[in-house]
């Protein structure tokens, strides 16, 4: 089949209907940019009303155009868009971008014509993008498309950029130029009523002039998917996203705005971790670090060599580097020895090496070479003070020669030098990327770091665990149809040891005489708990007695757990006791399923205890999980050298709490009838055999 | 006494020795930025070999010139500045500036000049800024001022800036005009051989120019007096500052810099907080914040109304409010009719209020001023988005004309505007501060309204307690002239209960004899611990043991600690047992003082076990503490929740806790002999008499 976003990106024809005659007007000026940039194509003005536009021929209808027409840019008013397209389905044209604003982002009746025109695109078996977007850039030589109605010119390069918000897409599309941004394709989505961020992603990813993905986002139409794709994508291509909306006044911002439903933020994070999306908040870190994603090389480690003809901006790099986990190390004997004929002696010949200001071009090329030949160096920072009385475009030209070819990062920062920067483009063509405080060239090499630590991560084990899975499916059959019910702790039991998770073993005693009769027959310490199919917050209701030793004991326990149910007005839940034995000692953990509303199962790791109740310190994953990801769940909690044993505890089995991590994530794949799991404490102790759950809830 | 910085930062003529008629050199172009900047007062060239610079007259010498010399700016060689002090000694002239570098931050030899150098200074009874800096600027109307030798000029404001990186100095200076920040006074202050930032922080504090301070240090040469200094200034003016060097990387790079030797980052931040600074990591954040500062009102409450034409840019807006306590509440019912009348349909009239891209000056003005008028809101952020086909610096006319007069905080956002923001300063001299980005508007706002309330906040009460200072004094005697040893156990019971602090009280037996003597006329529960002057870490050592019932237990206590020393090979070191009523339950904190070699002593909070030992979740302030900081350490630690009473507990007394702190900081301050206090535990209880100091050390 034909790919139709190849005729939406590089379409050989463009007809533009509702183009104007009028200077001034948006449409004018999108066939302004197609025209002034160049485009390689032919383009098709239609007007019912001008018989040229732009010196271009214009045509009544698209049905008058004999030409074929690839893609159709439609920014008539928002009344005569269905007919538009109607007219483009009588041409046969298969690629639509609507431009024209007005609809789901207004309300109701706004939507109601979205959901109409979305059943023409599919009726024409089209691909539409929009509506109410801004339009579409492709650089690409043979295209040379910037089929936007936004000021600026892009520059060449290997970043695509694809926008929620048509404000911010022109605000980058404005500054790329005097930030030397080299942009490939850009692609506002608007209200994202067929092509969507996902789309986009799928397209780019095998694109060859694509080397890196950046994204504005305020919603996820699917979750799931996009999780999927980056993971795979970001084993070739780094992908850059902002999330906004991040925060509930946000939410309800941005529903207003495009009529998104925006993800709890949580989950968000969760997902873009685990599918190794680069999440920043702010246009001017997501083009700081696509830029060096785009002009750099990933470095092979951590060690950073700086090099500068001025000491407080150096200062910085290396803070930022510090704070980053980057290493700032010494440099060989050798590397000093060819400095020293460099530097004159109030300079330093130590990581960060100082030129002092008088260096010229000279100076910074051969010290700039000695340094980039250090192995100790992996990746270098070449810092360039405001400009006293030196021409500092040559200095930088000068410092790209002898960069280029390197195996290694190079970042140039030529601070107070804006008028500098976009010249840089015209000497050297291909240079390594440019900033203009040294903090933004640092934190560009930590996350070109953690990204190349990412692609070259192990490929993820999906482990099958043996389970009685028909066990879990004959209890599940009896609740299906049944809405929010908890199982009975037998159920979960069962459920749970079907799938080798270490539930403890109880005893019950329906009446307190059962319990007489049984009290000499256990193994103490146990602990006593009072069980009902609505008694769910029992340890709250005093419905919960531990560490208890003898039948003596047991009995006063059930006693005073009556007493306070009868305190509370629940006696009348009370439906049998559960005997357990009594664990003391180990680390309290919480393993659990959470649903969420788009994104479906999550899965929960943390602490028990004060750090879930009061540090909410929890990492969550998409199910299902793999190896490596349990694995990372662990580390990632907060409070993790608790498990690595503190105050003279030996360290738990954490491999074991990997394992158990993905057998809940393996019932929760076979499952997705579970709402809720929650394993609540999970003790942990060095030894697995130790290991035990202690209580668990499960929801249907 | 004459103020010398007066002559310093306002001279009426000024000499500069060393100035060359050469263009391209330095001393050319400070003289250059003088005479083009329009210095209003008298500029005398010095240099032997000239006879004219920049077409005024030169002198061979200063002393050649008859008028009278308020500073000399000396740009001679190194090894000429020595006697060219003696010159300007002989000339009369008491404010000097050295620009020439090769001083103490380039090793021994240079640091013998710089001492040399200080010794002329003290002798000639001159103030000296520098050496190895780049100059002063002063852009008060009356002197108009650029002695600085790099390019750019400076548009005035009520900024001051002192800098102790030359090259950071001059990278601001160049990017003023482009970023609208408008400078009143700036000093690069280089080794502070004498004027330091201290200098002039006393210097701006009363003077009129200067509506906030901002500083790029790298070291403090007086801690203790910049907090004291700050503490004051803070009251009345913003001080906003860079502490690079943060990690211990940095403060590598830093030492071979300026030769200044940094702080712990953790003490400086105790102090920065504790004295009111603001305290940023960059260059762009420090004058962002400075910028609204100078150009906005301080707000009245939390709540940020945002007014945009375009959605994506408000949703970044929102969140970041969010991320910093902001709120972005609805609108009143009033306000929102009236922007009903401005706003197309599809625009949103709930805040942020959206007037979509074709909103023109008049609607943008109209909104402005409804949106101020409404009582629910604090301050204003208004947002134009990228420009189409609008005039924006038209809109940001109308927008700054309507907001003027106000008294609530309004803030710009230009986006992709660099061009256009430059040239509103001509258009409206005074206006609301412009940012590139909402994110950063923001952030400002969050700022100030944290500086309203600090200078706002209640004048802290250094309580004085009741205290037998004489009993502390007795003890200390005997160990005057002794260095870094530990108080016995008894002598460390006596200090703290001089000062109230409730140790808990021991009885001890000095054999088991002893021991079987006492052991049935204790009250139990009882612990015993091992005592011996050089038994530091005796939980370590196996030398506590808790929880003893009855004298039986006691002896079999006693018998374990003596088997676990043995078997440690420090049984030797027990000289005898120590045996304290047992506590349990309650909150385990750590309260103590350590010394910071440059900022004296300070006193440190946090809770014990894993939340010092594994999470080092501790807060330190410089002594004396007031009520209020003794109040905000409680509450500026992470586990803060812990002592509100989790799980079922009751909250501890906090204000005990305060009341402790404060006791602690008034031993410390009246004995500045302590080199360490650690009182650890001290465990807090719902009821003050519950309290106790579980055990404690005590260092002089």
């Amino acid at each position: 089949m034909l790919n139709t976003l190849d005729k939406s990106l590089s379409p050989a024809s463009i007809a533009v209907l509702g183009a104007s005659s009028r200077e001034g007007t948006l449409s004018w000026a999108l066939v302004n940019n197609l025209v002034k940039y160049g485009y390689k194509g032919m383009i098709f003005p239609v007007n019912p009303k001008a018989a040229s536009i732009h010196s271009i021929k214009s045509y009544p209808t698209v049905n008058h155009i004999k030409d074929e027409v690839d893609l159709a840019v439609i920014m008539v008013p928002k009344d005569l868009v269905l007919g538009a397209i109607d007219d483009c389905g009588k041409k046969k044209i298969k690629a639509i971008m609507v431009i024209t604003a007005g609809f789901k982002e207004t309300g109701k009746e706004g939507a109601k014509t979205e959901t109409e025109l979305i059943a023409r695109i599919k009726k024409y078996k089209m691909r539409l993008i929009g509506p109410n977007c801004m339009g579409l850039i492709n650089t690409n030589p043979n295209v040379k498309m910037n089929c936007t109605f936004v000021p600026g010119t892009p520059i060449p390069g290997g970043i695509g950029f694809v926008s929620q918000s048509g404000a911010l897409g022109a605000a980058v599309l404005k500054t790329v130029q005097q930030n030397d941004i080299g942009l490939a394709q850009f692609v506002s989505i608007g209200n994202k009523a067929d092509v969507s961020g996902n789309t986009i992603l799928e397209y780019w990813w095998h694109n060859d002039d694509i080397k890196v993905i950046t994204m504005y986002l305020e919603s996820f139409g699917d979750p799931r998917k996009f999780m999927e794709l980056t993971r795979s994508i970001t084993r070739t291509k780094p992908v850059i996203a902002i999330k906004s909306a991040r925060t509930s006044a946000g939410m309800r911002a941005a529903s207003s705005h495009t009529g998104a439903l925006a993800a709890s933020d949580k989950v968000v994070d969760a997902f873009l971790e685990q599918s190794g999306v680069i999440r920043v908040n702010t246009t001017e870190e997501m083009f700081d670090i696509a830029k060096a994603f785009d002009m750099a090389k990933l470095p092979a480690g951590n060690r950073v060599g700086i090099l500068t003809n001025a000491g407080g901006p150096a200062i910085l790099a290396v803070d930022e580097c510090a704070n980053w986990g980057l290493a700032v190390p010494d440099l060989s004997a050798k590397t000093k020895n060819k400095l020293k004929k460099l530097i004159p002696p109030e300079g330093s010949l130590s990581n960060p090496v100082d030129l002092l200001p008088p260096a010229n071009a000279e100076v910074y090329s051969a010290a700039t070479k000695a340094m980039m030949d250090d192995e100790n160096i992996d990746s270098l920072i070449v810092i360039v003070g405001p400009p006293l009385m030196l021409d500092t475009l040559e200095i930088a030209e000068a410092v790209c020669r002898a960069a280029s070819g390197t195996t290694k990062t190079v970042m140039l920062v030529m601070m107070s030098q804006d008028d500098v920067i976009p010249h840089l483009k015209e000497v050297m063509p291909v240079h390594p990327p440019v900033y203009r405080y040294p903090e933004y060239a640092a934190r560009a090499i930590s996350r070109l770091f953690t990204y190349r630590n990412w692609k070259e991560r192990p490929e993820g084990i999906y482990r099958k665990f043996d389970s009685a899975k028909r066990t879990v499916s004959r209890i599940l059959a009896k609740y299906r149809g049944k809405k929010n019910v908890y199982l009975s702790s037998g159920e979960v039991s069962d459920i749970l040891n079907a799938y080798g998770l270490p539930m403890i073993g109880s005893v019950y005693a329906n009446t307190t005489f059962d319990l007489i009769q049984i009290s000499d027959k256990i193994k103490y310490p146990v602990v006593l708990k009072a069980v009902g199919s609505k008694l769910i917050h029992k340890s709250d209701m005093g419905g919960v007695e531990v560490d208890i030793h003898n039948p003596d004991e047991l009995l006063r326990s059930a006693e005073k757990i009556i007493a306070k149910l009868k305190e509370k007005n629940s006696l009348h839940l009370l439906e049998k006791f559960q005997i357990q034995p009594f664990v003391s000692g180990g680390v309290e953990t919480i393993l659990g399923i959470t649903k969420d509303e788009k994104a479906g199962p999550m899965i929960m790791f943390g602490l028990g205890g004060i750090f879930v109740e009061v540090f909410k310190d929890v990492n969550f994953k998409l199910v299902p999980i793999n190896d490596i990801e349990a694995a990372g769940m662990i580390r990632s909690i907060k409070s993790f050298e608790m498990l690595k044993g503190v105050r003279g505890k030996k360290p738990v089995d954490l491999e074991y709490i990997a394992e158990s991590l993905l057998r809940l994530s393996q019932l929760s794949s076979d499952f997705p009838e579970f709402e809720e799991i929650d394993l609540n404490p999970f003790v942990f102790f060095d030894e697995k055999e130790k290991c035990k759950i202690l209580d668990a809830r499960i929801r249907v």
